[in-house]
């Protein structure tokens, strides 16, 4: 079997090198790209894009996916090459079973959906988008309905971003949380508003940079197998464990801006850098899902960065870029003005308490659409009720309400939005677990220092990859399946502090 | 005819954007990559270059060249399709007519003596070379024997950088222009040198790419379609007509590095931002040989960029930026500077007039190599008698002799170097005939005025793309042959004034 194996591994290093070339056309579309380069940007990646997608599909990928059936039940099941032929069949089948005339039609009219929203939300014009996303809605049940035998018609959707995550456990949990959360926010925001105008005087962007790429370089990001650009909506990419890049956007009168996506990115950075190298150019290169993706980028900016240990480090040090704007603030002032919760109607603006209930109230409505149960034309009254009702508050127009995320106008209604929240979950699971096994991490924090917590998380996650999916992952890691406790302690404990609750 | 038009048409698309992607590729490799990201990024550019290959040398290809040959025939000769069927046929038969396995042992060869010069360069070792060279050489006729039925051996490799450009042709030029450099430089370096300490104080490289930014500016280059970077190697690349960019080497003791290579890039780029946007995705895409492309450059960089008119107009404004550099140095003394001409074993930092010397007795080795009139075990040799005859000058060793340039040990022997003197000599032919059909020319450059020579060369030159070989493209704008009389002209009104030949 060895030469079938061989020759997949090829054929997937083929493919994995298109994907990866397209990887740094769109990192340098999104950086350094001229305005009118993009026309021709476009045609490239589409061109990337098509051959990748006929070399993966390829008929022959069937035929050794089949023929490696035995030799892959021969190995142990979290071998490298059972891992292999394992995800790459799932990816196959995923691949294979929906139409290419389908997935053509369905990004020409994500293409468009895209077109008119960036019209219509400044517009504040629901009315435009509607027929629109009724499609949309369509087409995503459609896109379902190529993978028959699920248990709801989200999952399938919710597998092309979080694998092996159903909407009934999902949705379990999310209440789980919820009924946590909406007290806490009410209890929160009946109280004096914290003021965090010292974030909001005037920060140069230089020693914004300055202050972070320190923090990140100590986290252990290294700079020697990725670099950090600058862009209007940060994000991480990479085209090899050795080349993992980050972006980050800069306000000048707020601090929280640069410094906190860069966290963030980070901790997407730190876990493709992390990946076994021995994956690069297959199946299994890769952090696994995004939920579990979004729990390091989580782990790395809130429950690190937003701490106050983290802060007893590097405040002074912050204090010393910007002496005249911060040399007066206390570092108890500062660690709760970064830490300020409040009722809020944009989801990328939220702290850390309120930003899942926006997840998730997105994500029933995700369900509550794809089953039949609510109709586009009644989205953004729903929107606006469950606002009031989780948040306390009603978005003043359609603009900064139904149409203020991108995501259902450039791609499915279903599986969009749980990975945010299952990150906030994972995460806080995740780190309670790494202190369990390394009681040392706390007190490290509090002198800057992150190598057992980094070495830990790559032991135990990052270089695994894209071998295990996101539930068979969390069992080996924590010895649990995914559950809310930890999340609901960290946030009880944090802001029960905070806030005297 | 439309339809195996629109096919081929199709499918040289296709192969450009594998080409485009990996240039893109390229050009990230030599300004942002960062380090550890080298071997993924080989990886990824052989997949592209070896698919790019295939479609491009695919039968269909020639079946459908062949279907089109009585199309062709119907075309006017300059006709856009026309031009295409006959650019690619060529292409085709270039490609098609060297088996892979010779290329793929031919760049494995390279590859290795690359290796073995970057160490052997350092340690002034042309030993550890001469085997390699000697297997180069081999190659290099092996290479030019899969084209049968030239005239010198050296014209098919000739051929891969300036199609249509014949040893006896280039070598009868060459002769010409020799004749009177030689004597030119004796004449001139017998006379007290240039004092030109005043381009060697210390020039912050912000300010250097302030100045050079408002000349390209001026000059046209268009930063909506391009952009400049720095690289240790300066560099023009372009991804369609509309994303063409340049990079820039800077010295802090030296004002003419940055500058003048600006200028020489933004040459180059000038040219594939005016190539006609219709070929973008074509075979007639980009300009048409190495020399005609040096033509432009040196034109630019040199005609232009190196004359007392343009410092008319620029040096005040220079001055504005380095006023403690720059403000006690009259324009005449500055102007003398940047023109210094003296005897000089480097290629890379000779001036205007003894650069075609190093050149020309490369091109002459080249040939003698390749004929067998000389063995590479004796080429340091002839090579340091050579410099003492035409430079006045010997290598102390080889290090700063032979092993100097790159090209020998990264490519084959052979078509290497001609276009580097063939575009000093087709600048200046070029040149004189715009200034016949635009008198304004001279007048509107004291002013700083470029768009009476940009519209001209744009379509002239720059509009045709590929369309034309270089001989037939130099007849077209000139009325003439390749022929030395305007750069012989050139050079004596210019170097005749500053040294009073």
């Amino acid at each position: 079997m060895e030469k079938e194996l061989n020759i997949l591994k090829e054929r997937l290093q083929e493919v994995n090198d298109l994907e990866s070339a397209s990887a740094v056309l769109a990192w340098d579309q999104a950086t350094y790209m001229p305005p009118e380069g993009a026309a021709a940007r476009g045609q490239q990646m589409a061109t990337l894009g098509k051959l990748a997608h006929e070399k993966f599909t390829d008929a022959s990928i069937g035929i050794l996916l089949d023929k490696l059936r035995s030799y892959e039940k021969d190995q142990p099941y979290d071998s490298d090459d059972a891992s292999l032929i394992r995800a790459t069949r799932r990816q196959y089948e995923k691949k294979t079973k929906v139409p290419a005339t389908f997935m053509a039609q369905f990004y020409q009219h994500t293409a468009e959906s895209y077109v008119m929203w960036v019209k219509a939300r400044p517009d504040n014009d629901f009315k435009a988008v509607q027929p629109l996303l009724e499609k949309t809605l369509e087409l995503s049940r459609q896109l379902a309905n190529f993978f028959p035998g699920y248990e709801h018609i989200a999952d399938p959707l919710i597998d092309f971003s979080d694998y092996g995550m159903k909407a009934s456990t999902v949705g379990q949990v999310f209440n789980n949380l919820r009924a946590s959360l909406v007290p806490m926010v009410e209890n929160i925001t009946s109280q004096q508003p914290v003021d965090d105008a010292c974030l909001h005087s005037s920060f140069p962007e230089d020693k914004q940079e300055a202050f972070f790429i320190d923090v990140v370089k100590d986290f252990g990001f290294n700079f020697e197998k990725g670099r950090q650009d600058r862009t209007p909506h940060p994000f991480t990419i990479n085209f090899a464990s050795s080349d993992v890049r980050f972006t980050v956007r800069y306000k000048l009168n707020d601090l929280s801006e640069a410094i906190f996506s860069a966290f963030h990115e980070t901790g997407h950075a730190l876990y493709e850098q992390g990946v076994n190298p021995k994956y690069d150019g297959t199946t299994l290169a890769g952090g696994t899902s995004s939920g579990v993706h979004e729990s390091q980028s989580r782990l790395w900016e809130n429950m690190i960065g937003r701490s106050r240990s983290f802060w007893e480090h590097y405040y002074p040090k912050l204090q010393d870029y910007f002496p005249a704007q911060l040399g007066d603030i206390s570092m108890d002032a500062f660690y709760r003005a970064i830490n300020k919760v409040q009722r809020s109607i944009i989801r990328t603006d939220a702290d850390e308490v309120t930003y899942n209930l926006h997840v998730m109230l997105r994500f029933d409505f995700e369900l509550a659409l794809l089953e039949g149960n609510l109709a586009v034309k009644d989205l953004p009254d729903a929107w606006n009720a469950r606002y009031k009702l989780d948040l306390g508050i009603e978005p003043p127009d359609n603009r900064d309400g139904v149409l203020q995320d991108v995501h259902w106008y450039s791609g499915p209604i279903g599986g969009s939005f749980q990975g945010y929240t299952l990150g906030n979950i994972l995460a806080a699971q995740v780190y309670e677990t790494a202190i369990l096994a390394q009681p040392d991490i706390p007190n490290e924090i509090k002198q800057g220092k992150y190598k057992t917590l980094l070495t830990w998380l790559q032991d135990n996650i990052y270089i695994h990859g894209s071998k295990f999916t996101a539930p068979e992952l969390i069992e080996r890691v924590t010895g649990e399946s995914l559950h809310v406790e930890p999340y609901i302690n960290y946030l009880m404990t944090k802001y029960g502090e905070l806030y005297a609750l």
